[in-house]
């Protein structure tokens, strides 16, 4: 199933949030039909935080009172996005089932009074889940007010209990098959961590030193897998009564104890949660970030937004407001890289609680306010582009990504602590949405034969698979760019030897590093080009390629700093510094050059075809004429110019 | 009772310290009695970390030492404040109660090995601290030597164990009377944390994520009820066998676990330990801000310095020592601002143990040391202020001050970890310091009728009660400042919808608060009146108030910052950012100013009136004429001017 | 036994590393026998991390492996350090044994993955580290390959689990007798902490404020002698089948958890770790002082440099390369300064496991690589040392060091926390190294008559010996530097009354100190001569000595700051602030100037004279024109000048 059977039903894109109305009362309820009747809201998701309404003892159901919202809402013509409950147990789940609490690598028992307070490897709460999700799926699996299943809620907590360990080694003897595989893939020698039993392998709790970093990877692997298989269960009990698409919403913080591709293949459709984490125009690139993430994990087919705040910037630990407008911004930006609709956390602000100050469509300022007004006016845009749904979007650059390499730089002990896999990520994306590109994002042993230019930042784990692709990537014709510190270990993970990247890859970017030199904290290095490197520098033989940029100080000085070579019928670039932003920007510029990647638009406007469809967001200061005037959805007439700071949604011909 | 049951007893102010003679041997003794006469001391609180001594064994007493110590003092013409050993049980505690131990919300079990190893709400712990203040009272509760009763010591540390989860529990049927009503207040229906059962509340141990707003405010307040009522036990107990008066001595830290103003309702009289955080003039301010709380928390009476240190400032994690002559500055400004005298903690520096750097009014240096000079002149100054015994100080200005509304602020997910409760209202005193105003501090259900100007920083919980009540000492002709993020939630705390502050405060402030917009780390913003303000921002509406001073820039550029309402007979002002300190200092003098606050003095001259008395301190560098000669207390004679960092107390004519 | 014993079978110095044969494959061992030979390798420590493979099972082992090992170093003329591997049991051990992991001050128990997971007080693990030492001794203790044992790895961990709290307890009766004796000792009279029974004394767990700083510093000691008693008990194990050497390889990190002069007097020979924290000149500075200092534990005697990282420098949280050339001069200065070889952690680069980024002679590189160049250039130069095995360096500056005062300065509730004993011991030897004179360190109560300058810095506890050490070392001529806040506190510790340093100290110094006043942390201060200060100030009373500069602010302008006594035969100097560092070393130079020390060498020229032989290390830019021509060991020829950068070993005449 596609988000076209959600689209279809809705007559349009989705629009709405999370609706939360045991927290209120009838006379909150009757505004509620009223404002989203204003705010054109026709998807509400309910249930998420319900499960001790729903199941007020273990195993006594109640869904007498939620009969009756889906019933209001379905008279009101919102559909609805029903949620398992299962991120947030009830009070009697901690006494019933103790053992199913989460415990973190220290051995401190978390208890309820959050959310998330289980063990996800837990058989108690698995089989609660289960159970749970079944009920609800038998009970409104064919409901007309259903139209999209949402299974938990943004699975992200880790365990290390009793119950984590044993499953933990049942996979383990999955992967490994034998106990002397995994002490030589975990490279047991040393240390003396030797495994003689499966029952002493553990998870990497509270230790003396450095843990063992295969054992912190695997244990990475295990928990993704394990999220994944519970999503599985739930997905699989809810199918056996209903047709309505299933999905869960996929959290993309700075952290991530999830493999997303994997989750992509298993979901009807993808859908995220985003919040910005800066204001201004970092959040505007940061919304595009998370946007083109979620449609490549989905494999290029249309995603849904299911949670932004209408208010919401969580940065610097604090929670920042929005700029006026960029509700309107982010939301369509959103759509244009792909989501068939853009949801909300949540639909009325709580006026207690632990999220009392996150944001909210309904303020606590009531309906006369800003923020409402501009909700009413983005339902009305929304509903404006129903059209696009089920388009797509092709981009001619990729970003590689990798959940496994973003955990193995997350290991003990690494050279340096500045190897910041998200950030490295960010700023390739970044650098590309600076020059006005759409990137989708890739697995290093994807097809990458569509994309003209692919970058590969940060992969210090990559597999024989992946660096053979690459290689191949190369050889056919495409232009890469290799970052420094990648292709350094295998997927067990063990330093390659004799040099890195990985082999194959050696050949495509005709070079060898030698040694990491990383950058100490302050220090600023200039290149032969006059750029300038901070982090990270390595010592590296050409190998067939040409010198682009070298060191110009100490040990490096004279030697290659970023590197070309020729290789088949493309290119492979090698950059073994972290340029200041200016010279990353572009050296980016320069490569989509050479790849033949053409923009069209000036500096400060972000456009993005989707299927016949080009969403354009002036951030600038100036007003951009267009080449030729267009039909605009959002305003239904012609536009030939587009105002400073101004958007529009052009029907191409 | 009061401090003249004290101070008759003395014939004058209190002046001595904390007396450990346990720590040493006899010679010391003797030494100790000539120096106590030297430095003219008259009381000694003898008692305070000595359980171990009293009662070596459970259940069995040891007061001989006691005996020959009380003895002794009272032969030397020191009286003596007898404490109830119980902030610190013995290590015999430890094994017979291993369940009254503190536990963090961590879960970790706290040890013996420093002091304060057991929970409040423990029974067995509560048991013997009852038993041991009896057992004290009923020896020496008409014994000559003994002049006060000093129960514990600086009540202030928390515990999560099941003991005060049983009595949290006990605490909580109190309140909220059902399972419904707590469920309402803490807003359960939200990340499904309904209660289905009593047991199954908890404090707010270690969880997934945010903790329940709800459940942290309850838990403070009942933690402060909890210390209460351990006191009052003591309290009674030590009443059944004497007729002396019985206080606590209050700590006043960076943060607060006690509601100091039901505290202040059932001692005897307040007394208060206070050690500045800062040196130099900060050190003055903060001296003053302490001794301005004292007074307010014991309701204008007069009230007792029991602790400072002789030659200590805890600064940036350091022990500082003082300047010379601010021995004398600090104690004149505490005498000046009611306190019937003035002790220090400790008489002798420790030459061993966790409190060795400690300062004391006989340091390690001994006798022949600055330090020990000073005392003795301070004893000497002291002694000649007896007459101002008993007489009290009046302001016409009061800050709002309230534990509620700085527990709230310290709740998870809040806007902004900078909602720092205890720096606004340091600040606002401050501000009046600086200007050379004796402040109050008062609970906004107070009357405030008697005063000219009421400042209202920080308080995010203000019940229905405290906004009626100022909005009637508006209506009544007083000049309120309102300060940013105040009356957001009430006292369950749920937030306060259509726009804050609370509703008959927003009539008083003729302002709807529609959005709060906190500024980021590093910004400073300008307003239309040329002041800068950081922290916060808000986006407000005029509903009848005139805008003082509008912000400049972005989204709120001409929107009102500052804003002043004439209503019924007086005003009300609102501040909705963070002033720099020059700036907010000048926006106080102009509301004293419109207030018709007369200021007598030049800048940098702290002056109180108290009772008929005029104590003046000269923190500038220029010599200050009086506008007529008058007597001082401390030379004995008649006095023209004040010297560049001189002191005086004048008998007023 | 001496490192003759080792050189003698060695025909040489010791020149090769960590050898873990275990983590490869034949292929690999093949190479290695070939890379061994080309650099020159003759020594390789094997067994370190092997327990696993030695014991699989708890008492069966398994030597068969290691056999094969030994038997192939020794026909390939490379001898053997064979290490017992008790630095880290196997997986099995935390099984067997749960009760003898350690356990943190906060209760955590931790677990395997890592090493060092054992506690050093848990009989189980006593017996088991006994019970393997014992079967490889018997085995291998008279093993052709087998020139010298390695004892464990870096004795380091504390543990706070109930096995340490009854040994501790043990450790306690033997130190104080009674408990009377121990209450005394540690001031238990403060916060009512006196013990009634020895079961109540604990390690200094977790508890709710300071801890008691007698118990604290115990527990160091404590903990230190059951180090040294782990390490004898394996010794004596050895001894009784093994007549070759045996020593344990100390750490030298900026923490010490052990009295290093104590293992120093019951190794056969000390060996050391050394790693430097910081790149570049720093890296050269810190190579000597953990040189000096290695030894100085040893007595002066040729000891061993057991670890060194090829390419590794810790700092700033990173694992930072060497720059070229590094490592030849870090070696160089190793030798020069005592050492009988230079030996690496480790041979081959791990290509998993927690060290995988720790540098080795062998880098993931391969042979084809910088870094195995100039292992190879060192084998060389090493072998070319062979002559100088077995002699000695004399020194004529020490600069004092002690165990117990560093403990002393990580009390709670010190005045500063800037008091980093580390770092003063750091500066002092730094500042001597910069301006070229070679240095001792020394225990406060050692024969100090051979120096003719003596620094004491950071001293803080000092025993009544120590004190009247120091004054006899003056009176019979010396010339002493004593620093701030040094003789404070004596052995239990108690604060010494009267003013500081311990009396007979202030006798030498003629200087009485009444206060310490810390600085704030921005705080920097002038002194009348110009020089500045930051951290620290006194106030103190000259008492014979004269003031030969002083403070010029605030209440201390005016009183010294920097003192000289004429005393005896010698001269005592009194250093009561923290200079800067430029002002710190011309301090230096001008107190080697009056002690008569001669300084030969122009300054950036590191010059040791080691025996018969003069060891240069050239760090500046230009060239340096020798006094005449001398035969330089590494080139084998004459030599005339030093180039910049350059190194060389001359035998002198």
């Amino acid at each position: 199933m596609t988000t076209r059977d959600l689209t279809e039903r809705l007559g349009g894109l989705a629009f709405g949030g999370d609706y939360n109305p045991e927290q209120w009362d009838k006379e909150v309820w009757a505004e509620d039909d009223e404002l989203m009747r204003r705010a054109r809201v026709n998807l509400a998701t309910v249930g998420v935080f319900s499960w001790a309404l729903m199941e007020p003892e273990e195993g006594r159901y109640d869904f007498a009172w939620l009969d009756a919202h889906l019933d209001r809402l379905h008279a009101g013509g919102v559909a609805v996005d029903l949620a398992t409950p299962t991120a947030s147990p009830p009070t009697w789940f901690t006494k019933a089932h103790p053992d199913a609490l989460p415990v973190t690598a220290d051995g401190v028992r978390l208890v309820h009074g959050s959310r998330d307070t289980y063990c996800l490897a837990a058989p108690a709460y698995r089989d609660a889940a289960r159970r749970i999700a079944s009920a609800l799926a038998e009970r409104y699996g064919r409901h007309p007010a259903v139209a999209l299943w949402h299974v938990h809620n943004e699975y992200m907590t880790l365990c290390f209990c009793d119950h984590a360990a044993a499953a933990f080694r049942t996979w383990l003897r999955e992967r490994h098959g034998t106990l002397d595989a995994l002490n030589e893939a975990w490279g047991t020698a040393f240390w003396s961590q030797r495994y003689t039993s499966w029952d002493d392998v553990l998870p990497p709790r509270a230790t003396q030193w450095h843990h063992n970093p295969g054992q912190s990877l695997d244990f990475r692997r295990f928990w993704s897998d394990t999220a994944l298989a519970a999503y599985r269960e739930q997905r699989d009990a809810i199918r056996a009564h209903s047709d309505r698409p299933v999905t869960t919403n996929l959290m993309l913080p700075g952290y991530q104890n999830l493999d997303l591709w994997a989750f992509g293949r298993e979901l009807d459709f993808v859908t995220v949660d985003h919040y910005p984490d800066r204001p201004g125009l970092d959040a505007a690139a940061d919304t595009a970030f998370g946007a083109d993430r979620a449609r490549s994990f989905g494999g290029g087919r249309p995603w849904l937004l299911m949670e932004q705040g209408a208010n919401t910037v969580y940065a610097e630990g604090q929670v920042l407001p929005k700029d006026p407008g960029d509700i309107m911004r982010h939301t369509l930006s959103h759509i244009a890289r792909g989501s068939d609709g853009a949801l909300f956390f949540q639909w009325r602000q709580s006026k207690a609680g632990a999220e009392t100050w996150h944001s909210a469509m309904v303020p606590h300022a009531g309906p006369d306010s800003r923020v409402f007004r501009e909700v009413e006016a983005l339902g009305d845009a929304v509903t404006r582009l129903a059209e696009v749904a089920g388009s797509t979007v092709t981009a001619e650059v990729a970003v590689l990504h990798d959940a496994e390499a973003w955990w193995a730089s997350e290991a003990d002990g690494l050279p340096s602590p500045a190897l910041d896999y998200h950030l490295m990520l960010r700023r390739a994306h970044r650098a590309l949405w600076d020059v006005g590109v759409v990137t989708d994002f890739a697995h290093p042993e994807h097809d990458l034969s569509r994309y003209r230019l692919v970058l590969a930042p940060a992969l210090l784990l990559m597999s024989d698979a992946g660096a053979a692709n690459l290689r191949r990537y190369v050889a056919d014709g495409g232009t890469l760019l290799v970052q420094h510190f990648s292709g350094v270990v295998d997927e067990r993970p063990h330093a390659r030897l004799g040099g890195f990247p990985a082999g194959p890859l050696r050949e495509a970017l005709g070079v060898r590093v030698e040694e990491p030199r990383p950058l100490r904290r302050e220090e600023r290095i200039t290149l032969s080009d006059g750029a300038h490197g901070t982090v990270w520098s390595e010592y590296l033989h050409l190998d067939g390629a040409e010198a682009i940029a070298a060191y110009t100080h100490g040990m490096l000085a004279g030697h290659p700093a970023l590197t070309r070579h020729a290789y088949g019928a493309g290119h492979g670039w090698y950059l073994s510094t972290v340029l200041d932003t200016s010279d990353y920007t572009a050296l980016i510029a320069r490569l989509l050059g050479e790849a033949g990647v053409v923009r069209e638009w000036p500096p400060g406007v972000e456009a993005v075809t989707r299927g016949g469809w080009r969403f354009l967001l002036n951030h600038g200061d100036d007003t951009v004429p267009l080449p030729e005037a267009a039909h605009d959805l959002l305003t239904g007439g012609p536009l030939t110019e587009l105002p400073p700071h101004g958007w529009a949604v052009l029907r191409m011909p």
